[in-house]
């Protein structure tokens, strides 16, 4: 079944014995650091059992490829661990169809795994290179720094929304935002040298805010008025589109700090990549986050912070 | 959770940035090739629910460090995606206990995880490094290459049967072996530069030679009256025993080819490691397995061939 559905022949390089021994052999580029990170997604906890397959098989890589995007980390080799409810080759052609062309559009190589029989789950461990120092990480912003997002906010949220109410089209912006996730690869990676901290929005902006903020020794002041909302997001949950903004999670949009004087480089840059990048705050010296109690009647104090 | 029970200082070199953030980094060794595998260990599937905590613990990082071993692979990092049940306190204290233990008998360190809701699973993803042509793989042995194992054959499988019926005392030998393997790691580094292939011997003793066979494009001739049984396996198992040593699984052993000129030279440095290697055949040109069907009524053609 290995063979069948996940035996490619390995695209990039750095692949010294693929898949079919004991282990794979991987030579690292000399003078990098190795960026590593695993990431479990359990259907119905993490995407509905009945999602489209190719959708399972991208979203399972895109949110361990998240993870490198954070550091910005070149993409090098994946290894997935699946457990399959059932083998059925209906169902696997395209998951491994779905996997293999974020794959192959990330640049990074489907070295290892392993099949068991169980409840429907896929962990993905991601391998990314980055030049010793240049890692982007959640500590390093400074007071004063600004407060920036790519893309859109609760896309994530509102397409589960989406898929809760029937929704089933992937041409429906929000469920397409849910199910099939862009890593932001490319903009992490332009991103060194110009953000001073930086974090993927998977757990939600608030509580990837407040990871920032701690591991950078820091506050902020949110802007809620400068939130970029996901195209369709208050037509899908009215009233409940800041929350799903600040709080939804699964958006996997990169958050970082900025220093003001690369504001206009990182925008440039992103814009070659067609990423929209937001300032939506700044940090602060005062721990804590200001703003969002500004939200009046029916706002943050009102959320639980869990996803929706 | 994680901080609680996994967070520890990283024992050896090579962690730049540890648990804690996007990714973690790491500095591989130049001039080494990295060598990298993933398992997943399953309740139910691959151990009992109700087997120790701290044995679960062990035997998921156990397996996966068994694939290192089959390289002659140095172990390096590994990371967990912990798929849990019951996060009980009081199983995961002697749970990470188990993993942790291990990992500072096999030098390696825990360097990042997942931890998600459902039924309980382990996938561990290891690396290893190794010299640059170095690492033992299932292909490269010639005929006439003697055919040698490390240790007992059928303990996986006669501690299975020993839990089946009751036994749950890990001082008895086979229960030890099934539930406690122990990853032939200081054998697989000694046997660099004197095997010509190795593979380690989780799906049963046929079917892992079978794999260095296909790879190597050779046959083999076994011995069964050489091979080395479990301690306690003829008094658990009785005729069974044989069955359990041909195909049971689980055993986690390395097979290997020697060319004959290095059989003295490995049983030494084996023995030095107080790991005993024991010959029970020779490769041959003509394909197939030969020496089975010497086993007579009862004998191998009636097995099935799957995990007792």
């Amino acid at each position: 079944m290995i063979a069948r559905h996940f035996t490619r022949p390995a695209r990039h390089t750095g692949v010294m014995l693929g898949v079919g021994d004991d282990c794979t052999l991987l030579a690292p580029t000399p003078g990098h650091q190795l960026a590593v990170s695993v990431d479990t997604s359990l259907a119905e906890v993490h995407f509905p059992h009945a999602a489209p397959a190719a959708a399972i098989g991208h979203r399972a890589l895109a949110v361990s490829l998240s993870d490198l995007a954070a550091m910005g980390a070149t993409p090098r080799w994946c290894l997935m661990a699946l457990t399959l409810d059932d083998a059925d080759d209906a169902w696997l052609e395209p998951f491994a169809q779905g996997f293999d062309t974020l794959c192959a559009r990330a640049g990074i190589d489907l070295v290892g795994g392993d099949v068991t029989r169980g409840p429907l789950s896929v962990s993905v461990t991601v391998h990314g290179e980055v030049p010793p120092g240049e890692a982007l990480t959640r500590h390093g912003a400074h007071e004063g720094d600004l407060l920036a997002v790519t893309g859109s906010l609760g896309g994530g949220a509102g397409g589960l929304a989406a898929w809760q109410s029937g929704e089933r089209s992937l041409d429906d912006p929000l469920l397409a935002a849910y199910l099939l996730p862009e890593p932001r690869l490319a903009a992490g990676q332009a991103l060194r040298g110009l953000a001073s901290a930086a974090i993927d929005v998977s757990d939600g902006l608030l509580a990837d805010l407040q990871h920032l903020c701690d591991a950078s020794g820091l506050g902020a002041a949110l802007e809620l008025e400068a939130l970029p909302l996901a195209q369709g997001l208050v037509e899908r949950l009215g009233e409940g589109a800041l929350q799903a903004a600040l709080s939804g999670g699964d958006d996997y949009e990169l958050l970082v700090g900025l220093p003001e004087g690369a504001l206009e480089s990182a925008q440039r840059a992103l814009g070659a990549l067609g990423v929209p990048l937001t300032v939506i705050g700044r940090f602060t010296a005062t721990p804590g986050i200001q703003g969002v109690e500004a939200n009046g009647p029916g706002g943050w104090q009102h959320f639980s912070g869990a996803t929706p």
